[in-house]
């Protein structure tokens, strides 16, 4: 009944497929609160709606299938789209952060910009890096695309580690520049977007030698192509990276220096300078830096709820329109949905997608509120937001990664056509596993942090934020508070006390690698080694404490939502991520004594039911997401549910296709049979 | 000391990265006695060795990265190769089907055949199905490539479910023909390989028609192209189903039949008949055809170890030669696979591959033995490796997809370009999760086997094979047995004690899934209902009894090895294999009571040791595999560990490399300054 009042106006209600009509009458809330919900009111829904459309309706973005296209083609639709976009956006007058973010969005559908790194990278870094002279001289050309630049850090032996980096900058103070070099194969800058050929300008990472003292990693401006042939200057070797798993139509770039000379204020010196005499000045601490990361890491969480929105969006309406097979016999094919097995593979998947969605709320909002601290001198909180989005960047990739693929595979064969966008949706998100912050790293760095915590709690330091509940973690009080949680009976229907069973999961994980850490040491094993030796545990701890914080942060937005439908139906997700999360940890809490056997069988049998509570508003909680058509890109996912003409559509345009006879039959084929 | 025996001759020693030769001069047993344990002897060693130097020394076979080139440009490459790979093996002699095999695998690297479905289902199908008449009429020309065809099975809309096709074959006893025909969008055959382009053939499935009656599916051979110019004949409408996630130098086709007609005799007619009056004759049972699939599957379980084998290899011998961050402070960058979490990444993968290897060896070996017992009419095995084949294949599949995956990820951002060849190995592998039987069907119809035995031993029969554990579980029985087990103190040295664990694991959680359905059926449901509500049960049952089966076959396979070095080795592999696996399911365990929790953190230690004890022979461990470098195809898996040369030599021939500027810059860059 309230599905109907989400249908899109290009959407014909008659002309939908009517497995999945049924299933939006099926629908026990009003879908479309819903959608305001997790957009953050009806104002932002209609203001995205209106962006949106502006892409959906504008002539000049129709464009090929890219899995149709060689990746020269890729490129040069990408470039084009870029170029276009940049014009569009000045002609509309969108210049509002989230604004952009939802043209961009729809405009990229599943794949990337051609020139995304001259907007995240090249262009913030001059407003962060730039003195007031250099501001005046690079900014107009940068912002005119005089100058296209990219942000070149990472090296071909050289990832996260900044102290490895090999690239020199060594200044010469008879000719008043610095020599950019790349003395080693290892030390070819490799990876950055946009650096093959779309770049004429780079900001690269390099060691600073001056007056024969290395003073570490500094950014300097180096143009790499003439400005108006874009021939590669001298000294710049410079090219494509090659394909790659997804991000084909962007031009990930290999730069190798060779003696590069550049003026002495291509040193980028808001901060550090080098005199003209060669002096090095240092720049005062610059705990700000730390602001992006955190930053970029929160948005990553909201990407991983984004693709997670996508992927279930299009298994479930898949699901509900594939009959396959049958569960009882002489009755026609069910729809695929109807499988308990199904259910259990897509449904945890929609609750991750609504509780990291409500996650990444939270982390901008957090990172929003902080940064007034900060501007205020206040950077007290800053530590735990920092290893808060280290840790969730990991733990909602590594999450969204997986669930991604299960959504392709419950789509069957289907979902290994390019055509159901998920091997896209796949490809261009995982890489978020390992750019920002590799993902075992960001767990170790949160990890650090809990460790750090632990030691001062059990020093008597008072903890707060999300690390508090070590403040109870002295064994003793927490095994006293176990013993009376199972005699007093869980009652495995209420969120917070959810919420709490993974708390004390968390506080026994901190405490098991804090305790690996001691054991080490006692065996006198360095520091380091202990740590080392312990990383395995410290890793789980981080991974628990991030679940303990997503559950925590779900059952906190239920506070937030009046009583009625919607509150009931997201209560049941919640309570299928919290439940669905226990089962498959089920060790973790059996051997914490947080949970019995009996318990867990419960568990196990509560979950089944929350599948069928949850069965009949799936579609409309996929819905509720409100990805339009071109955005999803996907004939499985369409929203009308006629999946099978426009499947045999797509393949017919397939570039196979484009001749009845391919040239290989008279080249090959032929030829073989006489020489049989 | 050892390894150097098995550098491949044209490898020098001297050229090999350090790091790289000091691992090979840890080993601690002979690489190349192993390499022959796993190849099945010394001389399978030298004649797979034999036979792969003459793909490797072909110039014929010269050929580009498939990622460099267009879909159509990859098809045409791969169409040039299979008909050249059919002379060759012509003059070569190469017929016996393991010989084929290591021709293929060399030949084909981590990519496939353009023709494989007309050797692996055509001409097998033919040869199976054929009465005298039509072998005669047509082997010679299926043979001799004057037909090329495919198996045309699974449509748009159906998939595994044979009964819900809907392509019908009407006889028509005026003209004496069938009327082939496609009567909806639905029905149009879809995903054969090599039917898009290719065939000029195809053996079609439909649900035969004669005299009003339907008899069911039926096959017939269907002429598609003509045989001269291979234009499609009329009422055929064929083409390529377009890009995939993989497989895109196979042209996996649709087939839309508009009324066709073909003759009488194009029906295949060894069992089933149509009389030309339309009497239809029923086929005798076909048990036999129950054994193509258990081979099919049976051989995929091989196709897990190999990809396992090869993404470990890959990652590393990457891993061991890739130096980042630090473990103690003002050391050298250490080589990753220093670090704990590396090796807690690939040591199972490792020992995954060695486990399955073992498996595949094994299910090999039955199949044969078994096929032998069904020519002498004993079919009283076949249920048990039907049960075991499809179980496996879905255990195996799952297990090594993901695996593939980890190993890439572990590469940091290098495991992302297509010249790591780990994207590749994903995509061409993860098909096997979906085809030859769904995974999750899989594991139901050996669960169905399981619940079987389940109440055949609960009335009193005796069970033999794989499942004989279930003659002991009656849960009181299993109780005792459990509480002595931990009473008397586990020995986690003992892979006999511990496969013992994982078969009372199985023992639980099948009776588990049978508890369930008996719920349910007391609660009133249907069987068919019951069924499909204990479906979670019944999967996690499956699974359980599979990893039993593989922790089984490891363990009986070090009986068959010698004592000493590599016997020791590999009992560290078997292992770290059964307690990994452990720990992932640490919550079976627990809840089954068969481990303590005090037990459970006990084996989460010695598995941190078990890694520590690989840590030496790791490389060796991958080098005994033998991959060459042009089967790997890896920059990041060379031999000589010589990884980022080839990566900027391999980047260098990209195809946006082609020219210095792409063309995108004036077409679009340099215009887009102007409008500004």
């Amino acid at each position: 009944m309230y599905g109907s009042r989400s249908v899109p106006p290009s959407v014909k209600w008659s002309d939908m497929n009517p497995d999945i009509q049924a299933e939006r009458q099926k629908a026990t809330f009003d879908v479309e609160k819903l959608t305001h919900i997790l957009n953050g009111g009806p104002e932002k829904t209609r203001r995205r709606r209106e962006i949106e459309s502006l892409v959906i309706n504008d002539p000049d973005f129709k464009e090929e299938d890219p899995n149709f296209l060689s990746r020269s083609e890729r490129y040069d639709q990408a470039v084009r789209k870029s170029a276009q976009m940049i014009l569009k956006m000045r002609e509309f007058g969108i210049a509002d952060p989230e604004e952009i973010y939802f043209y961009k969005s729809m405009f990229r559908g599943n794949f990337h910009e051609a020139m995304g790194l001259h907007f995240v990278m090249f262009l913030p870094t001059l407003y962060g890096l730039c003195d007031p002279e250099q501001s005046k001289k690079w900014l107009p050309i940068a912002q005119s695309y005089q100058a296209i630049g990219t942000y070149a850090q990472t090296e071909l032996g050289h990832g996260t580690h900044l102290r490895g980096l090999e690239t020199t900058a060594t200044f010469d103070p008879v000719t008043q520049e610095f020599i950019l070099n790349s003395p080693t194969v290892s030390s070819i800058k490799w990876w950055p977007g946009g650096l093959g050929k779309t770049s004429n300008h780079a900001v690269v990472l390099a060691q600073l030698y001056t007056r024969g003292d290395c003073h570490g990693l500094h950014a300097f401006i180096v143009p790499l192509r003439d400005m108006d042939t874009h021939i590669p200057l001298p000294g710049i070797v410079v090219g494509d990276i090659g394909p790659k798993f997804g991000f084909n139509e962007v031009d990930n770039g290999f730069l190798k220096l060779d003696h590069v000379r550049i003026p002495r204020d291509n040193m980028l010196m808001k901060y550090a300078k080098v005199d003209p005499d060669g002096t090095y000045v240092k720049p005062p601490s610059a705990k700000l830096t730390y602001g992006t990361m955190v930053f970029i890491r929160s948005m990553i969480v909201g990407e991983s709820a984004r693709v997670l929105a996508k992927s279930s969006t299009i298994a479930i309406r898949y699901s509900a329109v594939r009959h396959q097979s049958e569960i009882r016999p002489g009755e026609p094919e069910p729809q695929i949905l109807e499988y308990q097995t199904q259910q259990y593979k897509l449904f945890p998947v929609l609750a991750m997608a609504y509780a990291f969605t409500f996650v990444g709320q939270y982390m901008n909002d957090t990172y929003h509120r902080i940064t007034a601290d900060i501007h205020q001198g206040d950077f007290s909180q800053l530590p735990e937001l920092h290893a808060l989005s280290a840790g969730l960047k990991a733990f909602t990739t590594w999450a969204a990664n997986s669930a991604i693929e299960v959504c392709r595979m419950s789509c069957g064969g289907h979902g290994y056509s390019r055509s159901s966008a998920l091997p896209d949706i796949y490809v261009e998100f995982t890489p978020t596993c390992t750019y920002e912050g590799e993902n075992t790293v960001m767990m170790l760095q949160t990890a650090r942090y809990l460790m750090k915590s632990y030691r001062q709690a059990r020093t008597g330091q008072r903890l707060h934020g999300m690390v508090s509940y070590l403040n109870e973690s002295q064994l003793p009080s927490v095994q006293s508070q176990l013993v009376s949680a199972r005699s007093t009976g869980l009652d495995i229907e209420d969120l917070s006390g959810l919420a709490e069973l993974y708390k004390l999961r968390a506080a026994t994980l901190v405490e098991l690698a804090a305790k690996s850490i001691q054991k080490e040491l006692q065996q006198r094993r360095s520091q380091e080694d202990a740590w080392n030796n312990s990383a395995i545990d410290l890793v789980r701890a981080s991974h628990a404490h991030c679940h303990y914080v997503v559950v925590k942060l779900f059952t906190d937005k239920l506070g937030e939502i009046a009583a009625g439908p919607i509150h009931s139906v997201l209560t049941t997700l919640a309570r299928l991520y919290a439940l669905h999360g226990i089962m498959d940890n089920s060790g973790d809490f059996l051997l914490a004594e947080l949970l019995s056997g009996s318990q867990v069988l419960q568990i196990s049998s509560r979950l089944k039911e929350l599948l069928s509570e949850l069965r009949p508003n799936a579609v409309a909680l996929v819905d509720a997401f409100d990805f339009h058509d071109q955005m999803l890109k996907s004939v499985l996912g369409r929203y009308d549910g006629n999946v099978y003409e426009h499947m045999f559509e797509w393949a017919r345009r397939s570039p196979l296709n484009a001749t009845e006879v391919h040239e290989s039959f008279e080249k090959y084929l032929k030829p073989l049979r006489s020489k049989l």
